[in-house]
């Protein structure tokens, strides 16, 4: 009898060796990002949060990590990802639209006259969302995202667009979720645009996923509901509108909250104004060898007011090119 | 060396029979529900979709179970626990508003007069709504009600409207949670209201709870941001409006969904027109002893075109009076 309890005891023992050394083996959790200030906030506020008897101990389920997308996990040069898919949607459905061939903002986009469809402002841009996302069901809007992902190429970097996301985020966002976080995206983009791909690429569930959206609604088609997508803004995720949507799609404040330019200045001030220990961030893009380096006059993505806030009240700004060991995945 | 195998072995084995003993003392994960059709339909449908080797096996990221909330979880008679809470508030806020006591449809709040609050109609509502919820802060806004709830009681089982919720449901909502569902909450109700004490009561935490509401403003007061409520519709999450919020929201198809009136039916529509095994149910209010009976001509909870579809299409149909052996907790 003895014998078996000292048996079951070294059982035990080396079930916890084992534990402990696959502990060792992944010591380094974000293992694309250089030791230095960045890296160091981010696993110091982990700890202080998942610990029980630290001081700042917050219970797993109000563990809300928000991410913002564009220039915070994927490239949003030379512009932004929905907005070429938008292009490319223009031309594939130019033929059904013969009147397009002089009717701007369509015109300018069909001629490639990117600065004529600037020049149509916001005003133009909107048309072009409406004309490209709308008209068609909540299904059949997903299968051309899917098929335009799985065709299209980044202008620069050759490979599909959900291959342009920066490594060293997949890796925290899978920390976070390691530690219990549950991860949110928080973008001005359309919400239905990225739910197509947020599971796979970021390993963010749709319905953690809350970004701008246009109305649909609900109809019988050949006795079947579906949910027609309508040409009507329903809800601007951005600036002001992310602590809004954050509310209205969470209900709780986040613990982290990470973004990239002036848009993402409100979550994170609505982040910081929480009790307890919170933890900003901001990717500044700063490697224009590697990747992109732009802030305060960017047309995609500006980060000026955003960065003044960021400096003075100490959240953490990540220099890309001296925080990242690695950019993308696919780097040599 | 053998002996140590062996003890291991029988270590082993001891742990499987301590599981297996566990597995069989909680062999009814629905103890409230009576042996029945209703019963039946549950059980069989979530051994369906969670067992690998069964041709409708859904992985766990896709089990979303939706509940509305008014008589389906807690109980909406003599009058939805939500409106019992405005007029209340309309009580609490009167000495602010000398006016009120000769304007409709205040007035008739004031003088408990239901027939002329009642004729005042959805505009009426609308008006007592946007007075009692919007004005605040929604940090403000979540103290108001959640003093309430503590000090409200029903006004026929005479306690908080918290503990007059439907035991059979909380069950269910369990076993769910427990076989890999996400659970949330669809209801007409006010977002904010039912976030107030859905973790705590259902086990819904807030993200998972979809309702309507009123548009909020981010604003700074004193240097700290506030979203402030404004007495402007944003959505209205009943009827049509459901399956719309649950694709805003989730962005997935519900596997079940669970109402018990007219406000549910499409939302029980657009789960059932998902590909493979879904299902659908209603609870119906049978019970005038020990709750309420009431359908077709009902002011709260009408269930009527639902029920007739209910019952060509084969939704599992609970008969509360028959297929509950206990309907609340605090029952005897």
């Amino acid at each position: 009898m003895w014998g078996t309890r000292r048996a079951v005891r070294l059982a035990l023992a080396t079930s916890l060796l084992l534990f402990s050394a696959a502990r060792a083996w992944s010591a380094d959790p974000l293992p694309s990002w250089n030791a230095g200030a960045s890296k160091q906030a981010i696993l110091e506020f982990v700890n202080e949060v998942i610990l029980e008897d630290s001081p700042n101990f917050v219970p797993a389920r109000e563990r809300i990590a928000v991410f913002d997308n564009d220039g915070t996990l994927w490239a949003e040069q030379p512009m932004y990802v929905q907005l070429a898919f938008a292009l490319d949607r223009v031309k594939a459905l130019a033929p059904g639209h013969p009147e397009w061939k002089t009717k701007p903002p369509f015109s300018a986009v069909l001629s490639g006259d990117l600065k004529a469809l600037a020049a149509s402002g916001e005003k133009g841009i909107l048309e072009l969302v409406m004309a490209t996302h709308a008209g068609i069901t909540t299904d059949e809007f997903a299968m051309v995202v899917a098929a335009w992902l799985d065709n299209a190429r980044h202008p620069r970097f050759h490979r599909p667009y959900t291959e342009v996301v920066y490594q060293p985020m997949l890796e925290l966002l899978r920390y976070l979720r390691e530690k219990g976080f549950k991860t949110y995206i928080v973008s001005g983009g359309g919400i239905d645009f990225m739910r197509t791909f947020s599971e796979k690429v970021y390993g963010v569930p749709p319905e953690q996923v809350i970004g701008s959206s246009i109305l649909t609604q609900y109809e019988m088609r050949d006795g079947k509901p579906v949910l027609l997508r309508l040409p009507k803004v329903d809800f601007i995720d951005d600036k002001a509108g992310k602590p809004v949507g954050i509310e209205k799609f969470i209900g709780r404040r986040p613990l982290l909250a990470f973004g990239n330019s002036d848009g993402d200045q409100q979550m994170l001030e609505w982040t910081g104004a929480g009790r307890g220990l919170r933890l900003m961030g901001l990717v500044h893009h700063t490697d224009d060898k590697r990747e992109y380096a732009y802030d305060r006059k960017s047309d995609f993505g500006r980060l000026d007011k955003a960065l003044d806030e960021a400096i003075a009240k100490g959240w953490v700004v990540v220099d890309m090119q001296k925080d990242w060991k690695k950019i993308f995945a696919f780097e040599p």
